[in-house]
Parts: C-alpha cells; sequence; structure tokens
C-alpha cells in the first residue's frame, strides 16, 4: 500500500484510527464465549469488532502477544484474523505490533514471517541494536517498518532521551532510519503521551507517517496529536486499543465499539 | 533453574557453550530432509543435534523467528523441541531468543507465552522502552529475564553508546535493570564481538550472568570472553549458532556438530 492510498482512504472515512486488536480472552463477553473453544472465540470477537469499526478505521493492529501466548492454535487466529481483513475490507493498512529487533540474519527471517507468512503490510522495530536490524524490513515494496521511536509508556524516558551524537537518542533514531529509508517504506512510533514533542519532530521529519499508541487507557488526547502532527497527507496512524474493543462488555460490544471508534481520531484535514 | 544449578552443569561439562538453534530449512542435510515435510525436517535436525551436542553444551537457545515463519506449525516444532529437551536432558538451560520489548501489559501477556504456553527458562529482552517492559518476567521463580545491553552485531554502536546520565547507554540499561532485579532473575547478553568491555563491564556488573552471542561465524573468541568476563560461579553462557550446527552439511552432521560444541567455550574454573 503507498502512503497515498493511506491518505486517500483518511479522506473517504474522516479517520486517522487504527484499532488495536489486543483481544484478550478474559475480557471477551460472554455471548461470544458460549459455545465456542478460547481460541473460536477469540478469533469471532476479532471478526465482529473488525466488521464493525471498519467504517470508522483505516488501520488494524493485531499485538502478537495476544495470540502467541495461546500457542499455535493463536498463530492460526492471527492468520485468520489478517485474512479475514483482506477479504472483507481491502482499504485496511494491517499492521503486526511485533516490537521485534534483533541481528541481519534473524531480522531477515522475522521479514519473512510477518510479511510473507502473515501477510502484515507493515510491522513495529524496536531500533536498540541499530540500523542493521531494520533494513531487511526495507526490501518489500508496499510494506512498512515502523520503528518506535519515542514510545507512550511510564519508563520511556529510562534510555529514549539519552544523548546520541548531541541530540535526544529517539531523534537520533529517526535521523538514522530515515538515512536508510523513504517514506514510502518507514514509519515511527511516537506516543501520543508525548503530545507535545509532535510539532518539533515534524520540524526534522516532516514527511514520514507517525503510528501513535497511547490515547484512551493511556491518557493522550488525539486532538493535540493530530494538532501537532498532521502534515499534507494525513501522516498520523492513531491507535486505540482497549478504548475501542472493550467499549462495552455487554451483548452490544460491537455497536459500541464502532461508536468509541467513530469519535475517536476524526481527521478533517 | 537456579545460577549454583547452571554453574554446576558448567562444572560437570567444562563448558560454558549454549547451542543456537537458528534452524534454517535451507540448511538441513538431505539426509534429513529425504522423505519429511518441511516441519518435520526441522523438528529432526533439533533433535538429532540437541542429543549430539548435549554432553557438550549447557544451554540451548531457539531463535524464534525461524520458526515463526513457518507459522502456527512453525510453533508446533519449537514447542516440541522444547519438550525435546525437557525430557531427554533434564539439567539444560532453555533460552528464547525473542529480543521482545513491549509496554507493561503486552509484557506481561509476552511473559506468560514464553515462561506458561512455551515453557523456557529464560527470555532475550530488548530494552529500549525501559524498565517497565521487563518488570512482568521478573515474577517467575528460578525463570530469568536476558536484557540485551550491548550486542555482537555490526551496528550495535548506532545506540548503544548514546550517553544516559553520563554513562554509556549500555551500562546505564544494566544499572537500571539491576536496580529491579537480582542475579536469580536477570542476565544480560553481551556480545562477543566487544571482547575488550568485559573487565569493564564486570567492574559495576560483578554477579549476573552474561549471554555471549558472536563467537564462531562473528568472528568473536570464547577464550577472550572467558579471560575478561568469567567470575566464581562461571558468569557466562557462550552461544554459538551457525559454527556448531552446520558444522557440516553432510550425513555426519551431527557428529559434526558433536566435535564443534566439544571444541567451543570450554570452561576450565
Amino acid at each position: 500500500m503507498t502512503t497515498n492510498q493511506i491518505y486517500s482512504e483518511i479522506k473517504k472515512k474522516g479517520s486517522m484510527l487504527c484499532v488495536g486488536l489486543d483481544t484478550d480472552y478474559t475480557k471477551i463477553p460472554d455471548c461470544v464465549k458460549d459455545g465456542r473453544s478460547v481460541t473460536e472465540a477469540v478469533l469471532e470477537f476479532n471478526r465482529r469488532i473488525i466488521d464493525a469499526t471498519a467504517p470508522h478505521c483505516v488501520a488494524f493492529k493485531p499485538n502478537l502477544a495476544f495470540y502467541e501466548y495461546l500457542g499455535k492454535d493463536g498463530l492460526e487466529v492471527l492468520e485468520k484474523t489478517v485474512a479475514h481483513i483482506r477479504d472483507n475490507h481491502p482499504g485496511q493498512f494491517i499492521i503486526a505490533d511485533a516490537k521485534r529487533g534483533d541481528i541481519g540474519n534473524t531480522a531477515r527471517m522475522y521479514a519473512k514471517s510477518l510479511f510473507e507468512t502473515f501477510d502484515f503490510d507493515a510491522v513495529t522495530l524496536s531500533p536498540y541494536m541499530g540500523s542493521e536490524t531494520v533494513t531487511p524490513f526495507l526490501d518489500y515494496p508496499g510494506r512498512y517498518a515502523i520503528v518506535v521511536a519515542l514510545s507512550s509508556n511510564p519508563t520511556s524516558y529510562d534510555f529514549q532521551n539519552a544523548l546520541n551524537e548531541g541530540k535526544p537518542l529517539y531523534q537520533s533514531v529517526m535521523e538514522k532510519m530515515m538515512e536508510i529509508s523513504t517514506p514510502e517504506n518507514m514509519m515511527f512510533v511516537v506516543g501520543a503521551t508525548k503530545a507535545d514533542k509532535f510539532k518539533e519532530i515534524r520540524t526534522f521529519c516532516p514527511d514520514n507517517f507517525l503510528l501513535v499508541p497511547g490515547v484512551g487507557a493511556q491518557g493522550g488526547s488525539a486532538e493535540e496529536v493530530i494538532a501537532g502532527g498532521a502534515n499534507s497527507k494525513g501522516g498520523l496512524l492513531i491507535n486505540s486499543s482497549r478504548g475501542v474493543i472493550y467499549a462495552s462488555a455487554g451483548d452490544d460490544f460491537a455497536e459500541a465499539a464502532a461508536k468509541a471508534a467513530s469519535r475517536t481520531a476524526l481527521a478533517t484535514i
């Protein structure tokens, strides 16, 4: 998918929302659990959440931890979830939230796994081991590495503000990754809880899409993020997971998710 | 497993070797491939490598990328590989080379996945998102977080030498992680290609085990690592993957792997 195609979806839907599929069996409503195995219930929940929220979002982001802990059957649910989106909602951008990051030899296998075996459009990566860990993901036209720069969580500043060649580490990470990539194969994670940083980040990174976790459950504001971070192509994918998919624990969970999605990350550009 | 138990295995075997199971189907000898599906061949290769090298090593380290790219059947091979080690070689320490690292909520699911679903003794983690991403792994007695501090790959210094509160980032990572852990639930990755750093690292981190990749294919020397990094409990797990498991591509692959293993990471302490 090109960034122009993503932008065209954003304009069509009036939304920059990415729905995070952090599906936890213990939080699935009883009406979905009844008569189903754990993995059947997770898949059915995902299908109904996807169908209900797709008119209000431009991307879905399964969080791999929530599938891997179910073992091999969990990976089957992951495959079927991606296939359900591809078959029924072809304009959606599908992100593997995986935070992988390993030496070149291993990174090539992760790229093969996430782009070929599982058919994701993009994957989140951790930059700690340097640019070599990202390059194998850049060789797939229309697919994206999404490198964590400044995360949304409480301990993000433990290390992300270290000084590298005179610059904050998150900036140094972004600049070094921009040297080896283009906005057509590279995006960055910048957390919504750092809303005050978006204007500054746009001075050295005007063009790349930013994936923005941290609205909703983590306390970030979509409005502030859009005010500081939007660019002429949209430029933002604003993620909400728990705030959308667990909007109701009752029989109305899918409608409630649709309503929550329709209120989040509205884009007027 | 306690560090005393690991040390006792090191003394018994006279070895600090960890065998990395980065099993790539394209590199498996034909005598193993013949008459088997891809996943059957990977599992059979692992079993024969494990049985041949177990007398010469104290740990095995499957690299998850190499199993995930085979989809759900790959995870079944991973489960069966761990079970084969547990059932036949009970003293071995089993490490998931996963380089995970995500916010607390997600980290808890990864810990559940790797320690409960897959029954690993330890998992490698990336520290970029801070201490919160590691804490859920510390709540499992006898299991270990192994945090990447200074990696062995060519681009490790892209970011790992940044200055955090006046110290190199890899040192800052280790010190911050040591504040929230003990040597009974925390180890660190330090690459063999940084052999000159081990003495310095032992001044601020005398007690934790270090997992050391980078001997063999990547060029590091086990002797230099042991000279600088061993402590009174051994303190090192020296990994070799390709140098051991692909020592021969012929019918003698298992014997050749055993020979390569018996020459690597000899410990006389």
